[in-house]
């Protein structure tokens, strides 16, 4: 089968492998769409990071570059290995690209993404989405029901919008004010006008303000340059302030504003990752108790991110701004998103094209 | 009467001024004991800060400099306003001394703290701890019982731990790691110990480490100079991190520390005053989903934290380390605790000798 493996650094490479093989205990699973994550560029362009160089196997894995990779996809079973007896052939399914130490509890409940050594399918290793077909344990697989499979390759990074909006507390009704309309910003915000809260989003790039306006996820788009953005959140709030903050930008300035918008006693989740130490408000933090909050991954998260979807409070479709086949990975894909990166939101990929 | 008035920096005066009038709502107490912050000192260094320059009156007190200065204070009831009957003449007090608008909430379980304006009696005016008589509205009044009156002034910084304490939501039988054992640093160390957690404490001075070790607050006290403080966490904790950590130094690199110390998923209150925004290693706070909280004085902490006294779990004794008149107020308090810091915890001053 056809499967793109990342060797090193801007040398990833469409080659033939040969198919995984379905074992007890695992599900067999014709991919149909995987998306291109943040996470992806990065190991393209600055990598690897997450991925384990050549001759340096992951400890739970055991396996190096080259690794296949993509770990947002969806797909249809096709077998089932022994004592898989929960699921069919022929169901739409995603996964929860979790590779994680056998003695961990991954009950729905624990924090099982804070474990040693975690990593992720598609970039640690267990093949990957970008491929034609790959082979998962069980409990890694949720049924999507009557979603359609290209929306439903964007489940993965809507479980960690999903996971920040549980990590953040906040409720029905409250105000969330988002620092910057990325792909994870922008799903992020989805996730909180689908659980009823109301939606504010700071951002500077013209394209991304669009977006956030085309996905209708935001009640109203702030740019920083027409004035001061903590400032008209209270506004919008009758002097208070927001009740959460999410922190999408990995700039600091943002954070700073985040800092102000909050109201005294609020939260804000870091969703992005820091690729270095910023200079924190801590004065702020001290004199207004709040709460800022790591976010990593999902942990049992899959279910209710599906179920927002499934019920309709929440519609993928807007979020795909491109289509791409294998062996456009990246040319189409990664260029595309390096070169023209405000005017994506998620391009996914067909490995059966 | 006598009273320490707070006219700018460094200088600050032993005056006679009128002695203050019971007015309906209010409780007229002698103070007994008044115990030295390290704010105080820094309005004294540095200031003003909390206090009100001359010509530039506090908003709810409409006061401004000179200021009778103290809010560590505990002393006896001489005498109660109309209308307050729940209190009897004679009764041993202290005050939780605040100063906060007409229109806030300030029930117990309220964030009164946070409310707008908020300052301090001793520091914004309302009088002070620092003189012999003081009047104060019945809401910040509470009976301490058979709490000797000169370990009472240490309910007001005590509080200040119980509130940090509560701000981790730490329980019983859960591990602490605390950065400095300054006084509050000592102070929170008392309340976790007294509320059933075990307590390490990271300290550099020598004398400071001897305070923690005679105080008996620390199951253990780790010096960063005899190794790496975050990794000893761990060897104590069979390789989990602590539970729970509180910044009580204001020093970047033991926020760092505390933020490698702490288990994933755990818990950091910031108790400390930043003069600064440092360097936080957001990556870690990420990647660990660590709570990074802050605190900031108390609301509804008295009288939990009294209790905690008053049932003998907690022995407020071993932290008074010095006992002065309000004429030594500045040559045996204030330059004592600048040139000796490392080696008080605790002045009281008797404003009434």
């Amino acid at each position: 089968m056809r499967a793109a493996r990342y060797y090193d650094r801007k040398d990833i490479r469409i080659e033939d492998i040969p198919e995984p093989e379905l074992q007890p205990g695992t599900v067999a699973i014709d991919v149909a769409w995987c998306g291109i994550c943040g996470t992806d560029l990065h190991e393209y362009l600055e990598g690897p990071i997450f991925i384990p160089p050549q001759g340096h196997p992951h400890p739970i894995s055991g396996e190096d570059a080259p690794v296949t990779i993509g770990h947002e996809f969806s797909g249809t079973i096709t077998a089932l290995g022994d004592g898989v007896t929960d699921l069919e052939v022929g169901q739409n399914v995603v996964v929860e690209p979790y590779i994680i130490g056998d003695d961990v509890d991954t009950s729905p409940g624990e924090d099982y993404q804070l474990s040693p050594n975690m990593n992720f399918i598609g970039l640690g290793g267990r093949g990957g989405g970008l491929s034609e077909k790959i082979v998962v344990q069980r409990r890694w697989v949720h049924p999507i029901g009557d979603i359609p499979l290209d929306q439903a390759a964007l489940i993965e990074p809507l479980s960690v919008g999903h996971h920040a909006f549980v990590r953040s507390g906040a409720r029905a009704g409250q105000v969330a004010i988002i620092g910057g309309a990325g792909p994870i910003g922008l799903l992020t915000a989805a996730v909180l006008r689908a659980e009823g809260l109301s939606v504010y989003i700071s951002e500077l790039s013209e394209a991304r303000k669009q977006m956030a306006l085309d996905t209708g996820v935001a009640d109203a788009v702030l740019d920083p340059r027409e004035g001061d953005v903590a400032e008209r959140v209270r506004e919008l709030t009758d002097g208070k302030g927001a009740d959460v903050g999410f922190e999408c930008s990995s700039v600091p300035v943002v954070l700073d504003m985040l800092l102000d918008a909050v109201r005294p006693g609020g939260v804000i989740v870091n969703v992005s990752i820091w690729g270095h130490k910023p200079e924190v408000d801590m004065p702020k933090l001290v004199l207004k108790e709040i709460d800022l909050r790591g976010t990593i991954g999902y942990a049992g998260d899959h279910p209710a991110t599906i179920d927002l979807v499934a019920s309709g409070k929440l519609d993928l479709a807007p979020f795909i701004t491109g289509r791409i086949t294998l062996d456009g990975l990246v040319s189409e894909g990664f260029d595309q998103l390096i070169n023209n990166n405000e005017h994506h939101v998620k391009i996914i990929v067909d490995p059966n094209a």
